[in-house]
């Protein structure tokens, strides 16, 4: 299903080429020109109409943060060629907390990246074709069930299935820009569809009221500057020269993303898109299908031609849902790394057969499933949650920055040239650190009580589980190791006991085995919940000629497991620094689901021998149609 | 949760009385004249309000064969004192596929009980209490896990816990009819609520249509009839002298039952009760919530007693949702039985701590909710599933009955007056053969396109289950089975391999313990992942001075099972007929929560090693904060 085991020496062969890694790692950011234009309509639309102008000006500051974040990224790929993420340049130059604080961001964001990508790339698909309305939970299962496989197959084929709806997605808006401008130019006058539907609003917008509408929209729009980190993190994954190809993918990521959101954002406000969270606040009945504004957006502009609508939706939801895979990318690679640095499960640290982090990739793909239905696939619920994350690791990731140049500029004997190109990426970053963490504080105030409050408690929670986890790590570590010189274990005598029902051929064979290892002592255990069994089973035992001791353990309670609980306990009572084992014969039939016929009551014992005395247990299996004993 | 452990030796305390039996085995049957009416109203009322009066005909049939059965079961209970359900009758006198088609018939109709009496039940409350509906599927699973609990804890308590609403209910029909004839006979005029409204029907019953509805009426009445088995069943659950007390007990039923539904039945058409499918058949608007029949009645006969009308309804909800338990004491008992026959896994067979067939009672309440939960808790819907396969287990059974009557009067020198008892009963049994065999043909016919195709393919499916289950545990005796004096193994040389990672405390004890097997060969395997570990393996290897041989196995793609199954499977090959065993050192950590920390790797190699190459394996376990190497 995931396709053939690859060998680790074809890693290499996977690193990629610019053109593909931008689909890869940008579809995030670019995708989310889709949806944040809508995102600062909903807000300043609750102040009515009259408050529409506000959109100029969040737009305007949303691309100025931007612009600064990928200026600052780029002297990231440039310092950290093997991979700048917020958590490991937090770590080298903020130590371990302000490190476990990006990562905790981090790995909350890029599950609300994949279900927030997700659902909004399937409200562009329901936008375009009405009757899969309803369908929205199973739609966007289904998409992230559909990119957790084809992640688990391996990065290099999904940088080609990822080039064509980004590139075509980038294509058709351009193109319906040049549509606009043509037409608009030919003087038409281009009105959306709902350009004439009212406002229902509460007034009273004024004062701090209207700052904090203001910054609301504001924050809201802030969607676009996700998922800027992914390069940075992904430096190692480029052709070489690995830094300067990242860098230039960087800078043509904000070109793009800064002129589509900008376009969109132009194209909203000359078209007059008025949109609500819900129909009746437009006037509209309830239960109306509500088109999405990019859908509105491109329906005017392409005016009477329906294919190139299609298309562009097409692509925008293909690019939507792909974006997901950014975090399907970023996630795994950073569980990874922090389990390597053993704050997370080590089950996450290794690849697996298809060199992938499989492990992480089912874990992210599960939380997400878990956030989509939980939410009910509700795009403005899901985005409340959103960015958060993101803007706590900027500005843990920038101020880092700032002081990894200011080590860097410590160094004895710098070149002048090489000092003033620094003192440049510190000013960047400087200003980078400063203006991340004035959007984190604007986006605290006005997400919190939205719905923000979840994230706000979940980060520290994975915080601390990612501290008891390491403390779990070290403390067994030092409890491992062996001391300087150790010896093997010379047990003092070795005690072996036999657990049988009956004396049938795989007990033969498990008696036998026991015998050979040579114990000190050997007995074989039997529990006596019916008295005629054990009757039979002295008579049996009479008829082989059986030399080995039948000791029988009353078990009033019918229960098998407590009675040789005790026993053992007890044997291991009389001989203090022996090695007590209790041999378990076990049959084994051919097919799988013939098993569950079988008691599991052997397979409990087990565990409980196990973690209760802790004796050694000895499984001797005899396999039905194709076994005998002495087998092996 | 489910009380302290009981002892065997007390099983014989539980034996019931007959005040007690009554309410545990019969709340069934009588519990179903809460609903058998209304189904019978709702099948003429589709023929239109003409058509009402072919209820008289329908209910004096369903009469008939409840008389016919009970008297037929009185039989039963004296014939097989030690429990007479239909699969034990069917096993002894008509063979082993005979008494497997009751067996699934029965398992089915016991799962359908719990489902159908548990959300009738449930229509009772919302009946009284209509702010509960909409909750119908939750209420109906809740009750049934309450069910599954009390029985959990032992069949004594629940007996008491019984007896009150089953008393309560006969008590209150009783009361009802009473104050029904004192207020007709002092010319009140009663009239039901519903009485006047119209009932919107396909015209044009006539000719074998009519018939037809007829017998449909007929089929949904008997419900009626569900559970009269559970008494035979039981015989052995009875006080001495148990046959006697088993059959009164059945009379007793037999006469409760026939009253209470003639009673309901003659109310339901004096008052003109009215009931429908749909809300808007009756020319009522959609989701208007309907009352039952019986609580249409109730509140008709009591007039402005509310009080009385509502301890009537929470008398009717109790019996109505203990009725299942019913099938809660038969399910897990034939469950047993069909273990104990090797039809069924042997984990039903035994009683757990508590006295009860724990497993079985797990199984049938997760049987039920499923079904409540397939068919959203819609009583109309599990109607139509139920009572094919308890005609079928009655049919079955009434013919075994006859059966063992000729083989009995077949006794040479059996006394006069045995003889002419013989015969009796064989003429009552063979009258009930022929007529639950004319009743299930009319059910199969009414039934079959309105659900019942789901319970005629069930039933053949569990059938052929069982039947396989059977023929592999035959299969599995005989190749278990050890041959007359056969000796125990004697292994041609001792082959160890202890599997290390890295050689801590937990390999340096089980590198003690494989020398402390006196083996003839011991080695030690290590798969190499990563270069770095194995060097630093090595350097631990000489700076301990261990002198068992490492073997390093390479593993291009970055598992380790592979290759050491392959390992394995090559040291079996080179040695024939001697014991080969893997070694495998565990750390266990104190809490179990920790567990899923630490890789699971060794869990899996270990079911690989036994289910692969078969050979035997140690885990010799090493206990963190509490244990030390030589510990035992």
């Amino acid at each position: 299903m995931v396709g053939r085991p690859l060998d680790s020496a074809r890693l290499g062969e996977t690193l990629l080429p610019k053109r593909l890694a931008l689909p890869i790692f940008c579809s995030d950011p670019l995708s989310s020109v889709a949806y944040a234009t809508e995102e600062i309509l909903l807000v300043v639309g609750l102040g009515g109409v009259a408050l529409l102008s506000l959109t100029w000006y969040a737009a305007a500051a949303i691309v100025l943060v931007l612009v600064v974040v990928v200026a600052s990224y780029r002297q990231t790929c440039y310092a950290y060629p093997g991979g700048g993420g917020a958590y490991i340049v937090s770590a080298r130059n903020l130590g371990r907390n302000a490190a476990l604080t990006a990562a905790s961001a981090l790995l909350v964001d890029y599950v609300l990246t994949v279900a927030v990508s997700v659902v909004s790339g399937v409200a562009a698909i329901t936008s375009a074709i009405p009757s899969l309305g309803g369908h929205d939970v199973a739609l966007s299962v289904g998409f992230v069930a559909l990119l957790a496989l084809m992640n688990l197959r391996g990065v290099r084929e999904s940088g080609r299935v990822f080039a064509v709806p980004t590139y075509g997605f980038v294509f058709f808006v351009y193109l319906m820009f040049g549509c606009a401008a043509v037409r608009m130019a030919t003087g038409a006058t281009l009105r959306a569809e709902s350009a004439d539907l009212p406002l229902h609003a509460a007034s009273g917008y004024t004062g701090l009221a209207l700052v904090l509408l203001g910054m609301r929209a504001f924050a809201s729009g802030c969607t676009a500057l996700t998922g800027v980190e992914a390069i940075s993190n992904g430096v190692p994954a480029f052709r070489r020269p690995k830094s300067r190809n990242a860098a230039t993918t960087l800078l043509v990521m904000g070109i793009f993303s800064v002129t589509m959101f900008s376009g969109i954002t132009v194209l909203a406000m000359v078209y007059d898109v008025h949109v609500a969270a819900q129909p009746t606040d437009l006037g509209l009945p309830p239960d109306t299908a509500m088109p999405t504004a990019l859908a509105q957006i491109a329906r005017t502009s392409f005016g009477g031609a329906d294919t190139l609508f299609y298309l562009l939706q097409a692509f925008t939801a293909g690019v939507l849902i792909l974006a997901a895979n950014t975090a399907f990318n970023g996630f795994p690679m950073l569980a990874s790394i922090l389990a390597e640095d053993r704050y997370l499960p080590r089950q996450l640290r290794n690849r697996g057969d298809r060199l992938v982090f499989s492990n992480g990739i089912i874990l992210l793909a599960l939380a997400a499933i878990g956030l989509i239905i939980l939410f009910d696939a509700q795009l403005t619920r899901l985005i409340q949650l959103y960015i958060i994350g993101v803007f706590v690791s900027f500005t843990l990731s920038q101020t880092g920055m700032v002081r990894h140049w200011r080590s860097e500029l410590a160094t004895p004997g710098l070149p002048r040239r090489e000092r003033h190109r620094h003192r440049r990426s510190q000013a960047i970053n400087a200003c980078g650190a400063v203006l991340t963490g004035v959007v984190l504080v604007i986006v605290l105030l006005t997400k919190f009580v939205h719905g923000a409050w979840i994230v706000v408690i979940a980060m520290p929670l994975l915080f601390t589980g990612m501290r008891s986890v390491h403390r779990h790590y070290r403390r067994v570590e030092r409890e491992l190791a062996a001391a300087p010189g150790a010896r093997p274990w010379e047990p003092a005598g070795s005690h072996v006991m036999v657990l049988v029902n009956a004396l049938d051929a795989p007990a033969l064979k498990a008696l036998g085995y026991a015998r050979a290892m040579r114990p000190t002592t050997l007995d074989a255990l039997t529990v006596a919940v019916d008295p005629d069994e054990v009757r039979a089973l002295h008579a049996q035992w009479d008829a082989h000629g059986i030399d080995v001791p039948l000791q029988v353990l009353s078990s009033p309670y019918r229960d098998y497991t407590r009675p040789v609980l005790d026993h053992v306990q007890d044997v291991c009572r009389r001989h203090p620094g022996g090695a007590v084992t209790v041999v378990l014969p076990e049959h084994l039939v051919s097919r799988w689901w013939e098993q569950p016929l079988h008691n599991q009551s052997a397979l409990r014992l087990r565990a409980r021998l196990l973690f209760g005395p802790g004796v050694n247990v000895v499984n001797v299996p005899y396999r039905l149609s194709d076994g005998e004993p002495g087998d092996r």
